[in-house]
């Protein structure tokens, strides 16, 4: 297979898909829409989920599982979550295949098998889970309920992308209960700072923080928050959603709860996610021309060794020496990988590695063993430097977490960079043609406006930042007046 | 909810449901047949999933993932596995409901959004997986491939049983493809001695490990491994199983490679799982009248502490205390919970984690502190001793390894009770109706005697254990000759 990339400049679509394949996280399968995660894919968001799972049971939240199937007559019992997802839905109707009589060898469904009532393969459990709830809520003292699911969900997307938007797709859904409304409010910016915090601090994403319009919520929710990071391309990317449902999912399953008053109230909801779109957010935010780019925290490797050797003799003294590194590098918590395989050159690994983006490479020559040092070269900014091998691996340590804090920095300013006013339509437009990035701009509250400029721009209101500053203004298409600037792009 | 639950001699059947459903470990659901895995529960197979997740991964297993369905044409390629699974498969049809013209509000299936080939949900994924090793495998270097998914299946059975028995069940599939016949058959022999181990250490429950007869093979397979346990009520659970596929699967998706001599040759696969009905062999090995058994080494709580108080000021003095202890327990990697919730009495707790299975339960009063001591209860034999609070964690320490290695002891005394020689008809029938177990009795080796049994006692051949004694004798119910005796048993 040949490892060579487009360019970002060339084609960028295809350097992301370039970058997927030949950097063996993830494969086409023979299912329409439907990826398969190999398994240096899966090992990266194993340690995503593992770091994600532990920030939620931090904050008090348990892991349950729920049934893959809604009944649809549970499917549509709240009607906005409903509609929102009825058209893009993987629907059961049968239960058994039968051999073909008129092809023995072949199967075709059984038309006596069929199902009384279909069955939807969950886009979003909150249907099936609210109508579990309803059984396990009496009293205020049942509340609050925490709970999280890790699941895979199934929505009919007609076009698909590698992990950006699959037919099938793993994530985790989190479906919380509260005696109050305030409550149910903090819980949803609570899980909305900690999937900001995992996406700056361990993918190394910065993202901002807004609340959607009620044009781009999730169907069925009363709010909607979400992070929003910058692609290079200039086109914004959703990498996190947290609903405040109110009392919509209570109502349509009937769960009520006695208050300390002994009254009847439905209870508040919540529920926010994450999938492993989250990785095409990684891929696209840090990667270059040569490969990917991981950040240090998460990566399935952090650091790979390479010998340089002529011969069994030369073998034997470098890999004496590599165990110790290995083993030291292991004690300080630190993935190493040493690659002796034979049948492949140094400078085809360098290549590989650099393709997926492991964060430090060590390579070891017997006349760096001579002279006690080792060449260290790191993905990010591809810096090698000749370092003593006293000490190396305290060395190593302290250069994984500076690729991290570099890593993020280049894309802080890089997004920065794109975060621009637009005060005129004219400016508006020619902003989104050249530069793209975020455009700060006035918009006159309406639906109407937003689904206008969508139609004519393809950019769509990405969120009203979280504490946004309050100013007058007037709306970028219809000029009406406006109390404050709403952050627009073109989006993943 | 009333926690009394019904005894084993009353009704076995309904005893195993109240320990599910009042232990808190799962739920039914409005979906037929599938469960809902409460958080309780969902910890318990958390637990065990991460033990075994360590030892695939130190037996060099990477996971993957792969598609939740598979196209009609791929499922039905290798055709004993299709023939086995096709008349328990959901199948999708549809990718679309939309409302109802004429009862506005409800959703239909959309008949325009028919599917040009129906997917099935998998059931077991050999047939995506081997579809995808067709472009993962060219040469000899690319094996061998040692892959492992955690995943959901789904088989459409009739009668189902909370965990034993699901439509919808939480699994792990071990996928590999190897050079070479012996490198695959050690794979499965590898495999199901890690089954093994972790079965009887972590579990506690005893295994014999044995070879499944031809009538009882997983579909598609040459030879299926299983380990099998025994239950309280003298029925046998097959607890794991480990599959050799020979060539089948490479012959039917074309996978083939080129070995040293640069000769193109089929590659060899092994399959292996265990799933959530793991969970039901718990239960059912270790449970007793009284609630849940659960082994400290996968307990979700090892210890609970439970404060005996009044009023404030005491308890307070009891926080000071307990908060040192649950840091020396936790230090030693013990899961404590401190259940200071005001809301129950200490009796009602104490009846609370002797259902739910919990293994020490401390309880500590002012009377305990004045005298430096502490009462502690085991689980399994429910002693209650005093025991002084100085040296108390280690102490802790030391008893949960006790009762991991009593419970087991226990387990293993009454499997080996169970483990009867039958040399003639009637005392095969008498043995099933009496003592049940396992009955090590001769066969004459084929598929009708088998069969015929079976109808005539409900027994199946669990196995025929691994380095079984040959001896010559005579089938138990033809008479014919034989050359070792196997394992019968009503089972699971």
């Amino acid at each position: 297979m040949s490892k060579e990339i487009t360019s970002r400049e060339q084609d960028y679509s295809q350097w992301y898909n370039d970058l997927i394949l030949k950097g063996s996280l993830a494969d086409y399968s023979a299912v329409r829409g439907c990826m398969v995660i190999k398994p240096y894919g899966f090992a990266l968001w194993e340690n995503m989920r593992d770091v994600l799972d532990r920030m939620f049971k931090e904050t008090g939240h348990q892991n349950a599982y729920f049934p893959l199937f809604i009944p649809k007559s549970l499917f549509e019992a709240e009607e906005k979550n409903a509609e929102g997802f009825a058209k893009e839905c993987a629907v059961v109707t049968h239960y058994r295949l039968k051999t073909d009589p008129d092809n023995k060898g072949k199967l075709i469904v059984d038309p006596e098998a069929r199902l009384e009532e279909e069955l939807v393969v969950r886009p979003t459990s909150e249907a099936i889970i609210w109508n579990t709830y309803k059984s396990w809520i009496q009293s205020y003292r049942d509340l609050p309920i925490l709970v999280n699911q890790w699941a895979n969900v199934v929505r009919w997307e007609m076009r698909t992308r590698l992990f950006l938007r699959t037919a099938e797709f793993l994530w985790q859904e989190g479906h919380t209960a509260h005696a109050t409304k305030e409550e149910a409010v903090e819980e949803t910016v609570k899980m909305l700072d900690v999937y900001a915090d995992f996406v700056e601090n361990w993918m190394a994403v910065p993202v901002i923080k807004g609340v959607k319009t009620p044009n781009e919520r999730f169907a069925g929710a009363e709010d909607t928050y979400c992070i929003e990071a910058m692609m290079q391309d200039g086109k914004a990317l959703q990498a996190g959603t947290s609903h405040f449902l109110g009392q919509n999912f209570a109502k349509a399953f009937d769960v009520k709860f006695s208050d300390r008053n002994n009254k009847l109230e439905y209870v508040w909801a919540t529920s926010w996610g994450v999938s492993t779109r989250l990785i095409g957010a990684l891929v696209m935010a840090h990667s270059d021309d040569d490969g990917l780019i991981l950040p240090p925290r998460i990566a399935p490797i952090q650091v790979v060794i390479v010998p340089i050797y002529k011969g069994e003799d030369q073998k034997a003294k470098i890999d004496e020496h590599v165990q110790q590194l290995v083993a030291e590098l292991k004690a300080l918590g630190i993935t190493v990988k040493y690659d002796d395989n034979d049948n492949t050159r140094p400078g085809w690994k360098f290549a590989e590695y650099e393709m997926k983006g492991v964060p430090v490479r060590i390579a070891l020559g017997l006349r760096d063993l001579e002279n006690n040092v080792a060449e260290v070269a790191r993905r990010d900014t591809k810096e090698k430097n000749t370092v003593s091998l006293d000490g190396l691996s305290a060395y190593i340590k302290q250069l994984l977490e500076d690729i991290q804090q570099n890593i993020f920095n280049k894309a802080k300013q890089f997004r920065d960079e794109r975060i621009t006013p637009a005060n005129s339509w004219d400016e508006f437009i020619n902003l989104l043609d050249t530069k793209g990035g975020f455009i700060s701009a006035h918009w006159d509250g309406t639906g109407e406006t937003e689904e206008k400029i969508k139609e004519l721009t393809k950019a769509t209101i990405r969120c009203i930042p979280l504490n946004n500053v309050q100013e007058e203004g007037s709306c970028i298409l219809t000029g009406k007046p406006s109390t404050q600037r709403v952050l627009f792009a073109r989006a993943y």
